[in-house]
């Protein structure tokens, strides 16, 4: 469970396919750096300045990137408050700042910042806002007034300290939280921590996390001065998900897992009564998704695959509404919520489109219409007031830095407010051409080609292809998919970048079932499910460069791959079933090698058949496993590691032990996403050079890189000795 | 490396077989609880109070035994200086204590106490003392005064953390010294500090270790003022061992590891010479064993295998001046160093005896003539001041705590002088019996027999079986032999233990090739090494079980085995290979294991002839690997485990996979041999439930253990329904 496939986050991650929106996106793109950097320079135009002269990227910019994480509107609709989380490469360190903006004039406030700031929430029949912030007491919940002045409301003493995927170790009191719709009683989730035991007895992963906290996760209800315990769940587990209030505050519903039987239950509380009582359960491999309700007074939902997927309310008399054609997914947890109008005749649902893969919103009338709020670039984190009168969206892209935009959910309308980085507007937009390729065995894939910055035609440029997944998307500069890939300095350096997603599970039943099979007993023979899940995104990256090659933008010979965590499944495997890719870097991943069996059985029982060590399953793990294929490599391996399993150790050591070229390198004191800004300089840099010398036999003069050249021109000797003749 | 099999260490760890001295034994045995209790309760003697009575062990008793670490004789003979070191239950933590003690009058001083207190040395030509401590300011080098006082001598402020296997972290400014004969030089180990980087770079080994410092390790030589750099070596590297002057001080030769050719070099620094010159070089797995000088102004050696073994001493003109029958071998490093009288006309060296595993002195006269100065129990840590007319030895045995003697080197008379860990003598000893077992192939392994407390003649009694090599010897609780198990707590509880090494390395030449053949190539099929090596072990435990069985000293239902490192090894593999242990505890091991492969491939592939993924390789793996056997396997296991490696954890989920019960306890923050005496504790009571529960069916009422004896009730019903029919 260590390295990608969360229970609660598998199925989340699937691709999206469709066409081209170039032309639309770029005339959007042009009209929001007007927009933008007219709104975000007040200083600059009061004294007379002109705009600075566009600037190129830097690993620096990269890694101090923004990401706006929350968005709340106020009730009049006339103001708004965002929390925005960026790297501060002097502190090495991620900072929060929470910000005031008139949504009217765009003038901003800064109201407070820390080393956390989340789950920021209007506090339902109350003036203000509350959030959970650490402002030296651990995390903890707090009022925030309209002067920004952030008050006590909740603080739990018992600290302990977690850490996340992407983040580092912090101390917390609370943890989440949430109103009930009156405004009088809220869950939260307490931390407690415990001295902590010298012992773990018997673990289910390897490596052992440190990062789990010391004690019980506590679900709790505060009403006034009552505090109720609803539950406790283990320190590590993922505790309480998608919690919902119902009826006002009298009952709420939540998921939790059950470790045991290996499946989540959903369980209810109800004010006064003792028991909580289970509602719902499922396999832990299925993410239950709760459908938005719609103006027909039914539940949203969509229907069938590939072309054929429909947008259907199925309507409380069990008939269906039809939206037509949906070109989108419902419930995707980057995309935004659902809201009903007062009236219950208009619904505003958030999407995750398939052609291009970006984030919507869609408006849809009783009338059974639909409409997009924008039709290029991303929506996120859109909210609407009670009243349904007033909206705020984040509106990016990949080459669109975040900027705030308004909208009126009655008709629809965007306006934007201003810029919420209005460093990043200064850097002059790249190139990015969204594609769609489909494979030898018809399977779509969506992405992007990046240009390279000074790009002419005629000339072959290298390429460096970057997957994880489903997240090559139109969001600005998200660590999520590029990890420690820096692919906007790679174009600024000459190289294409080809940002692509694996076919999407929605693309056809087939592939859905093969998903299933990955953790569940199904009709496919193993063979299947390998060519599927892996060796169909083979296929679809090969594709991806042929189209390329064969338009002559790209050298077949400077070929690169690089992808963390799933995409550095995708990254072992191409290396070691394709010789379209010469070099590679894989990001502390290592699902699929021999050792990682007994940390994830239940899975690799599905994928293998059964043990490594059995020679019953021998076959299956030579057909796929990368480290029982070294001998095929196409060329060398980087890997770039948190985690320091001994699968990522294995694959290493095989692969030197067959002369192929190998460097591991690990980051002991990071997470699966680094959080430490200097880290991920590191190691871009690393990337930059490893790319640059194995595709372009470029070596970088700084004496510091002495020892680092020697290895690798060490390694690039007795590579080229063994395979002499073989390519 | 991480586990067991250090190249510097490997061949030290040789067994011992031999006779019964058990009545000249115990004799000595009463003769010195005698002398030490007179010589060691002055308070209760100078009160008139009578000695308390004779008290029982306790695991507190195991955690906090003494070990006397440094033994050092003044010039003329009439007072020594030792270090003991102890487990300071209440601050969780070692603590070391220097003191004085006069020869004649057995009476003591304590000069220092500190957390780190070592290399205690005379300062030749001048009068005081020179040892390694930390004093706030890391470990660096003092000065000790007549009175006790440590004044500074060498402080390195540059200190740097580093573990060792029997140790935490500790701040190190100066790490190793030696003097030179003439006492106005002294070479020295420095550590040096570098920020931390924050990545490893191709580990060669997994789990990465956070013990090895940070910079360059440097070996300096010092005269006056004067400070020479002769050489660095990387952190975490075993850095120079040997270091001997040559000539007075005007060179000094070292021995080093040359990394990329896993080799390694002696080499000389000489006084004024720029360079280090190379004057040897070995294999990285051969220790290079100095030979001790004779009386005959040649070099002392033993001969032959087995019975045939013969001390001889080399003369200058190649001719052999033979000792006779040597029972013992030279040069291991827990024994005593080797001198020779200023005449040269007699020598003291130091032994480690095959028939009763103890160490001993002999003294060689010119004439040929051998004397051993005790017949009986060990004599360690022993010393001969400069006019070679005094000196002293540390006496002590399985049952006798260690005590200070005295001897005259001329005539070899030994006189006890104190007893260095009176607490202990209170405790009534055990009955301990030295046994030599001859399995079925005709290889012999020697150990103990431990009697229950409270034996009767004709009661059949539980057993269990500890070892861990070579070292089940004649040393007083010694952790180095039984780690976290309590042997002396199971006496007290109404168990016998075997406390049993393996068949000895220099018992025969086939052995002593095999040995060879771990980790290089040689003329056995891989087959014959892992019988020798491995099977062989198995061998002598059955026949020593079979033993006791026979004799009726114990039930055949009621047998356990437990062991780490080494032992953990031959527990692993005697659970998968045999049906006469019902249950076993392993200790951090995990050598053997098919993931370990890519750590110690360079003694793996002479094991198994391959990678565990090369089906070549398959059938050698399936006859030894236990992860390839576990539906064999016997009976429970328990692991406890500091490494964390993927090798336990895979044998642990191997063998739930297949239902047989097993657990996995890991302490994250220990060393290999456990440094925390409060660990050391909670691990030993674990022992004693889990034996007391899978041999006896007994379990502690203490409600805070309610969830482990539903977790091995659990696992006991599985294994118990899965095994029926089949015992």
């Amino acid at each position: 469970m260590t390295h990608f496939m969360s229970a609660w986050g598998c199925f989340g991650r699937v691709g999206a396919v469709g066409g081209h929106l170039s032309t639309a996106k770029r005339a959007w793109w042009v009209a929001l750096v007007v927009a933008a950097m007219s709104a975000m320079s007040p200083l600059a135009l009061a004294a007379g300045k002109a705009p600075a002269p566009a600037r190129t990227w830097t690993l620096q910019d990269i890694a101090a990137a923004p990401q706006v994480t929350d968005l709340s509107i106020s009730d009049d609709g006339r103001y708004a408050l965002y929390i925005v989380r960026r790297g501060d490469l002097h502190a090495n360190a991620k900072r929060s700042s929470l910000h005031w903006v008139d949504l009217s004039s765009g003038a901003q406030r800064p109201f407070a910042e820390s080393a956390w700031l989340s789950g920021l929430q209007r506090i339902p029949h109350a003036a203000g806002w509350s959030l959970l912030a650490d402002l030296g007491e651990g995390v903890q919940l707090y009022r925030v007034d309209g002067n920004g002045r952030l008050e006590p409301l909740h603080i739990n003493r018992q600290v302990d300290y977690v850490g996340a995927g992407d983040e580092g170790t912090h101390a917390f009191g609370i943890s989440d939280y949430g109103w009930a719709p009156d405004g009088n009683s809220y869950w939260y989730v307490a931390r407690t921590s415990r001295r902590p035991d010298p012992r773990v007895v018997n673990p289910r992963y390897l490596p052992l996390s440190t990062r789990n906290g010391t004690g019980p996760i506590e679900l709790r209800v505060r009403t006034g001065t009552e505090d109720v315990l609803v539950e406790q769940a283990e320190a590590g587990s993922a505790g309480f998900v998608r919690l919902e209030w119902q009826d006002q505050s009298s009952s709420l519903t939540y998921w939790t897992r059950v470790r045991k039987e290996d499946a989540l239950e959903q369980r209810r509380w109800t004010r006064g009564v003792e028991r909580v009582e289970v509602v719902d359960r499922q396999s832990a491999h299925h993410v239950p998704v709760r459908g938005a309700r719609g103006p027909g007074g039914g539940v949203l939902g969509t229907m069938g695959f590939g072309t054929d997927r429909m947008l259907v309310e199925t309507l409380p008399d069990g008939s269906k509404l039809d939206y037509g054609h949906a070109g989108f997914m419902l419930g995707d947890s980057r995309s935004s919520g659902a809201w009903l109008s007062p009236a219950g005749d208009i619904a505003l649902v958030g999407t995750r489109y398939f052609d291009v893969p970006r984030y919507g919103l869609v408006r849809l009338a009783r009338s059974g219409e639909m409409e997009e709020l924008a039709s290029a670039g991303s929506l996120t984190q859109c909210t609407v007031n009670f009243a349904f009168d007033a909206g705020v969206c984040v509106r990016q892209s990949m080459v669109s830095p975040p900027e705030l935009v308004r909208f009126d959910p009655r008709n629809g309308q965007l306006t934007p407010v201003v810029s919420l980085a209005p460093d990043y507007v200064a850097i002059a937009p790249l190139r990015v051409v969204p594609r769609t390729w489909t494979n030898r065995a018809g399977y779509k894939a969506s992405g992007f080609v990046v240009y390279p910055r000074h790009y002419q035609k005629g000339r072959k440029y290298p390429v460096i292809l970057v997957t994880h997944g489903s997240d090559a998307d139109e969001r600005f500069v998200d660590a999520g998919f590029q990890w420690d890939y820096p692919v906007q300095a790679w174009a600024e350096r000459g190289y294409f970048v080809l940002a692509i997603n694996d076919p999407t599970v929605l693309d056809s039943a087939e592939l859905r079932a093969a998903y299933a099979q990955w953790s569940a007993p199904g009709p496919l023979p193993i063979e299947r499910v390998q060519d599927l899940i892996w060796l169909n995104g083979v296929d679809s990256f090969e594709t991806a460069v042929d189209d390329l090659v064969g338009q002559g933008l790209v050298n077949a010979e400077q070929v690169g791959i690089a992808g963390y965590s799933r995409g550095s499944q995708m990254v072992n495997v191409v290396m070691t079933q394709s010789k379209v890719f010469r070099a590679a870097s894989s990001g502390d991943g290592g699902y699929l090698e021999p050792s990682g069996y007994f940390s994830s059985t239940s899975s690799y029982r599905y994928v293998f058949g059964g043990s490594p060590y059995d020679p019953a399953a021998f076959a299956n793990y030579r057909r796929l496993s990368p480290t029982f294929r070294v001998e095929m490599a196409a060329g060398p391996v980087l890997q770039q590691v948190a985690s320091g399993s001994t699968s990522q150790f294995a694959l290493h050591m095989a692969l030197r032990e067959h002369g192929v070229p190998s460097e591991l390198v690990y980051y002991p004191n990071e997470s699966h996403l680094f959080h430490q800004p200097q880290h991920r300089l590191l190691a871009m840099q690393e990337n930059l050079d490893w790319f640059d010398f194995w595709l372009l036999g470029k070596e970088d003069t700084d004496p510091a890189k002495a020892s680092q050249y020697q290895r690798w021109r060490q390694m690039r000797s007795e590579w080229h000795a063994a395979t002499v003749g073989l390519r």
